[in-house]
């Protein structure tokens, strides 16, 4: 397994000089995908049966300071974190892909999205560790190559290297080549997203094995990379020419399809909890009012709405405990 | 629209007598899809996309008094309903199909399913107005062709015109003549339907706009017809060697990904309340802990369990508000 992504890393590489300094840091954005990656094609080197598209988050995200060390050590928001604990483990293991830079390292990482706000930190964080990295071994790599590397950390990382709206293309390639992310279009300043967050305990099954099951036992997951390739089209044309009615629309009717496929798994796989269920209706209740909001939910319960500025006052009137962000800051 | 429907009237009864009486009644069970229908091809004929299946009730039905009159009048569970109710009108339209009997009818109902639990009441209203016109006229039609005159007034109303396990054959025919509902099997005494009341709150979308919107705008309903017939196949096989954890599982993921159609439709069609939710969840958290314990759902908040006679007391006490139904008496 690690042969392969070694292999990968190498071939990424290529080309590239070495020219070490004492530490390398970075910044990552977290992001929220509009068309959802679900299923892969690939759990080694991370290539998925569908291409994402997503819209990063601004300064919400991930600070990734490393350095060579004697031994290993991760700290998380300023406190040491155990090299047994799931966090550390997969930290490290990712950077035993770069035999070439170093074999121990000290990873300091700073999130500033709340955990429990139900944004993966595992995208901004891989994202963020790459880009340490690149700074630190001066490889001077582009933004598709960093995008390939952080994929190898989590699919999603891929889409993290970028600012804005971002594409992940899923690719053809069995050697994973042609399976990375590019940024694309100009801000949308009006652009906001507000997190709602209904429940922070912890999923029963995470979303590797969710999009496994679900590749493996939906019957209706055949029809969703045709909908996935339909629904990045539409919102990549929304986003061109600004229109957001569109735009939200296709996202939410991308992510109620992907948790349609989790829910027609077997053993069913229900993300949602009463208040997901609660909010959803709230959000079409809302809309038929003539609000002009849409919803995104990930493998998670918590809701994120999609909402341009001129209706913030509205929408955090209709949803109380809701947390704007700004992706172009 | 009637034309069709008459002409479609007049072929089923070609060949069959005429030999009024003073009235016919008749009794119709309801019944409950384990592999459901979703979704038409034909709406004047009410020809399904995909086949289905079912089991009825047993004695819970409805009962259905009709003779010929001077003016037309319905009555529901001794009283009097008002012309211009829903009920009524859908009653007495479906009676114009048939002016060789008559053109004036006094038709009495009576439901004995708690109409709030979620129990579609036009399946087995439709089967027994079929078989009390039946009685009337004296026409001594055979099952299929019973089955064939309920579809007409409501889909899932050509199965209830028989006790046990029923498949509603899709047929190819555009005119109707090979979609059918037929018996099979032998009873299976140990089998137990717990209806979970949770909602009686009125649907916001009816079925058959439900059903319209789901195939015209969800992607994934394009994989729903396989679903269906792989489901039906796996069902009526557990049926004949009492395989019920097989059944079960089958009925519980057809159920689910027919609510999946629905979720990915647009706008989303969302019948599953935050009850539903909490109750699936429950399902799931029972059932990992050794209780076999399947759930199926209709197009509405309500959570139908299926279980054997054998479990029936844990089932009971896991889920409190259960109201029991012997199908098989």
């Amino acid at each position: 397994m690690i042969d392969i992504q070694t292999q990968f890393v190498k071939n990424v590489l290529e080309g590239a000089g070495l020219s070490l300094k004492d530490s390398g840091s970075a910044f990552a954005p977290s992001n929220i995908a509009l068309s959802k990656y679900w299923g892969k094609r690939d759990p080694e080197l991370n290539l998925p049966i569908n291409s994402s598209l997503s819209i990063s988050l601004g300064n919400l995200g991930t600070k990734t300071k490393i350095r060579l060390a004697d031994a290993d050590s991760v700290s998380l928001n300023g406190t040491p974190v155990d090299l047994n604990d799931g966090f550390a483990i997969r930290t490290l293991e990712f950077l035993k892909l770069f035999p070439m830079v170093g074999t121990h390292f000290e990873v300091r990482t700073e999130n500033n999205i709340p955990t429990a706000a139900g944004l993966a930190s595992s995208a901004s964080g891989f994202a963020a560790l790459v880009l340490a990295l690149n700074d630190l071994a001066g490889w001077e790599l582009g933004g598709r190559m960093l995008s390939m590397l952080a994929r190898l950390g989590s699919g999603s990382a891929s889409r993290s290297i970028f600012e804005g709206f971002v594409q992940w293309h899923a690719g053809n390639c069995d050697d994973g080549s042609d399976s990375f992310a590019e940024p694309f279009s100009k801000p949308w300043n009006e652009f906001r997203i507000g997190i709602l967050e209904l429940s922070n305990a912890r999923k029963p099954v995470g979303s590797r094995d969710g999009m496994n099951r679900t590749v493996q036992t939906s019957e209706l997951y055949k029809s969703w990379p045709a909908q996935a390739n339909r629904d990045i089209e539409t919102i990549r044309t929304a986003i061109h020419t600004q229109d957001f009615p569109t735009l939200g629309k296709a996202a939410e009717n991308n992510a109620l399809a992907m948790h349609a496929t989790m829910m027609s798994a077997w053993p069913p796989l229900l993300y949602l909890q009463p208040e997901s269920i609660e909010m959803i209706h709230q959000v079409q209740r809302v809309r038929a009012e003539g609000l002009e909001v849409y919803l995104t939910i990930d493998a998670g319960p918590n809701i994120k709405l999609l909402f341009l500025e001129e209706n913030e006052s509205q929408v955090a009137a209709a949803f109380p405990r809701l947390q704007v962000i700004q992706p172009f800051g």
